[in-house]
């Protein structure tokens, strides 16, 4: 017997069928969104603006799941598609969807075709700064501890400050919508045949992570406290949810409609969908002690937590939730708002390379010693999402010399995300989010060895990689697994899922103590830079950053 | 009459026969160095270290002018080689030159041919910065007065620190040495045909601004002062010079051996030697009240003030020597480390692209409004030279996204060494050196239209331009013309030299008042990171520079 595991990533989707025995990948299917630059709807006077064609959601779940099931079909003689026996989804977010009465996205009347702001708001989405500011302030003021749980800072990637920013810039389509459903519920409802707003189940990760949604003040933010954002706000709450669902129950099960395109059987579970990273994070294996990070073009780190009656809270991690990676547990999740991006950004942005250029500047720098660039960076690019929690921060790199190469300054930016990660790890650890393991996933986890030991080596931990390559789908897949249970090849239980689907690859990446030691010295003046800049120390002394790099840099010459 | 500029770049060697009556320029002759990179020998372990091969200066000499006559020859039926009536030559410096008791380089010996410490030591050679740092030291504690007159930094660009430091890392280079020879003085005793060291006319303009010279403490440093930093160089100063000449004076006569070599006249004066921007600046016909800035791959801004006994002292200013531009003047001289060798890092460096791309990225940005890059950028990749006086410092970028190009990067650096050379406008003139005028020379003035306009829009200043665009062969020659006299063809003055022989261009960059206005608020936020980053402000709060940028950058867009 089989699960499906949908991943809807940033720039497509994945299908994919895993055996419910030993969580082997049958088969595989990929659908590049069409719309957009690389599926990304941009606006090219503003940098903060990302929306994402809800067009591009139907026809990439048809395609990428024939796909998938054609791959295994063709490479499993045996494998039948009346095999699956439930499917799972994990999406980006918050990226919520304006939808009718219908639970149609308003992207699909001829009237909002065109109109970005009918569209998907992409998680990446920074227009409305402006609105998580008041959020932010208002919440503090009036809400702390509902603020506390957030880390303290609301963020314009969640789905108050987008809902409220659309009906400022736009009250046409705030007006015509009928509700808004994020992306990780509106496609198992799709597949479920919901037509209906309010039917629609939605999971506790994006309201516990992204819409302020807890049990102990009653679910969403109060009416009172949306009023003093806007009256709209407070109306919309009538027509949203009063009740949020982790993954021991199913969104429902899959429709006529959809069973016959997708050629799978009708009736069988789906999951309730989660955030890409949580299901990641799942298919990592993920239980209390284990920080399970998911490298791709940004990253996330979740842990879990026993859910006690009040959630902890850590100052700039921005989320603890109730439920929202596994049942009876507080999801962690912190992260990096550009990764992969960031290098993408330098070598297609700025080096107008191609793809290939990433292992040849890699090749370049990856022998040298830590240090002997003479560079730092600030892995900001697309802002900072843990620890400051702002989004009007920028890039910074410093130290370059006219000698400089552009393989050097990739260098930087790969040490400046490690460091980022490192400061997020000591965050979580001195918030009492211990750590035993860290398991990676994503896209460049498995594929690049250079960062992941570079990774090792600045934060003196060790990196373990799940075996998968496509942990989320596979995450997700685990959860359809258990709601098929074990009469149908399933479990009883996601502990006894994840022992049996999910498994740590033969590498581990381990800390060098020599090349950790000069990076202690680094990530004390990254440190300084990331306060200064940060607002964290208003009086700041830079005089000695740039002399101690190059001193840093000429042992690290003598040295080599 | 026509007189002969001969001009030592950092990359090649040009010679420019100019016409006496009106500073017509008859013919150039340019001649690459062939040694090293791009002229320059380096050390791929040390990005401090720039040398220059002797040889190359020779053979220069010899191939530039025979092509500049040949030139001449060519374009002008009517000219002959007997009516050149004098030579003068300008070099880069502090360039040091280790020389035998016959005053041959070291670098023409065998046993020394390969040796780097044997060359001649490159103005841009900055190997010797923690000898400049002790000097510094020494200087503050025991002869302030001498410091202060330096800009109160001794730099790793100059003679003192040069020499010494040769004698730590090669004693046997600093022991063979009989001597050391400014390339200022080395050419125009080479052409004179001087064959000891000792009766090389040292020139004012090295003495004064890079060997501590200064006639009001008796010359060179005290031997008490040398001895304390090393005995070797205290020995040294007996084998150095206790004179210093100005241009009112010729280093000789063009000797016989050299006049058969470049088929000139025996016997026609030969002027002391200046500084390229030295002579620079007498060939943008400089006066009191005149900023001259000759923008080349570095910048050095140049003014003179009447000399009073003791010359005044501005802080991190790092030069003003008596007679070193004119005599009867204080010589005051600022500048800017890395200039057009800032762009041509992030052109060839970075971008790894060919000199036009230079062309293509400005036609990019160049009609963005102030402000719309988002980004701030120090031109420090090469130190700082003017105002910090520090050498260990390096570049710094900040305020990019994911969106950031390499155009904009590169108009974020243009605006840098604005900002760079408003900071020095400014401090000159708090220090008394006011300027009724600026002109500019140099490659790049004349070259760049886009920054020269960008210069205007952030110093708020007029900036005019020489109309030659060879101003410092064009120097040398005026100061030839007033060694040949009026009997010669020449002048009875410099002033009359200067009145007939130089003259601006039509073009004037005038400063557009808008832009004007946006770039103050960019400057206050460069002067908060140079202040941060420089050591003046150990209590720096830069919590709002990236927030500011972008707030800029919103309003640049929105105005556009």
């Amino acid at each position: 017997m089989y699960t499906l595991g949908i991943d809807y990533g940033t720039n497509s989707v994945r299908a994919l069928i895993v055996r419910c025995g030993d969580g082997h990948e049958m088969g595989t299917g990929i659908f590049n969104y069409e719309q957009g630059h690389q599926g990304v709807l941009l606006d090219p006077n503003d940098h903060l603006l990302a929306r994402q064609s809800p067009g591009d959601y139907v026809k990439g779940l048809e395609e990428s799941v024939r796909l998938a099931l054609a791959d295994a079909e063709s490479a499993h003689p045996g494998f039948r598609t009346g095999q699956v026996v439930g499917i799972g989804v994990d999406t980006t977010g918050s990226s919520p969807i304006p939808v009718d009465a219908a639970n149609v996205p308003l992207a699909f009347q001829p009237e909002f075709k065109a109109n970005l702001n009918a569209q998907c708001w992409l998680w990446k989405d920074h227009t409305s700064h402006a609105e998580a500011a008041a959020i932010t302030e208002l919440g503090r003021r009036e809400r702390p501890r509902m603020l506390a749980q957030s880390g303290n800072v609301y963020s314009s990637e969640w789905w108050w400050s987008k809902i409220w920013h659309c009906l400022k810039v736009d009250p046409a389509v705030f007006h015509a919508a009928h509700s808004w459903v994020e992306l990780a519920d509106w496609v198992p409802a799709l597949l479920c045949g919901i037509e209906r707003p309010e039917h629609v189940k939605r999971c506790a990760c994006a309201a516990g992570h992204k819409a302020l949604f807890d049990e102990s003040w009653g679910g969403l933010p109060d009416k009172e406290f949306l009023a003093q954002l806007s009256p709209e706000l407070a109306d919309l709450r009538e027509r949203l949810y009063e009740e949020v669902f982790d993954i021991s129950v199913p969104a429902g099960t899959l429709c006529d409609a959809w069973a016959e395109r997708l050629g799978l059987p009708a009736g069988i579970p789906v999951a309730m969908g989660e955030f890409d990273v949580h299901y990641g994070a799942v298919g990592c294996g993920i239980r209390e002690g284990t920080l399970v990070k998911v490298i791709g073009t940004s990253t996330c780190d979740c842990a879990v937590l026993p859910a006690e009656k009040e959630a902890p809270v850590i100052e700039g991690i921005c989320g603890i939730a109730r439920g929202s990676i596994l049942p009876g547990y507080f999801g962690v999740e912190a992260g990096q708002s550009a990764v992969g991006d960031l290098f993408k950004w330098w070598v297609e942005g700025v080096c107008e390379g191609e793809g290939s250029l990433h292992t040849a500047l890699t090749e370049e720098i990856q022998h040298l010693p830590p240090g002997a660039t003479g560079l730092l960076a600030l892995d900001w690019n697309n802002g900072n999402r843990t620890i400051l929690v702002d989004q009007r921060l920028t890039g910074l790199i410093l130290g370059q010399t006219l000698h400089t190469t552009r393989a050097e300054i990739y260098r930087a930016l790969i040490e400046a995300s490690a460091f980022g990660a490192r400061a997020i790890l000591e965050r979580l650890d001195s918030g009492g989010v211990h750590s035993d393991r860290i398991v990676c996933a994503g896209g460049i986890a498995g594929k690049n060895a250079f960062l992941m030991q570079t990774y090792a080596d600045i934060t003196g931990r060790e990196m373990a990689l799940s075996s998968s390559n496509q942990t989320c789908a596979l995450g997700a897949a685990v959860a359809a697994a258990v709601l098929a249970g074990p009469e149908q090849g399933g479990y009883a239980s996601l502990t006894e899922a994840c022992g049996a689907m999910t498994s740590l690859a033969e590498t581990v990446y381990r800390p060098d103590p020599e090349r950790h030691a000069v990076y202690n010295r680094l990530y004390a003046l990254y440190l300084d830079i990331h306060d200064a800049f940060g607002g964290v120390n208003r009086s700041a002394d830079l005089s000695r950053i740039m002399k101690d790099l190059l001193d840093i840099k000429d042992k690290a010459a003598a040295n080599a």
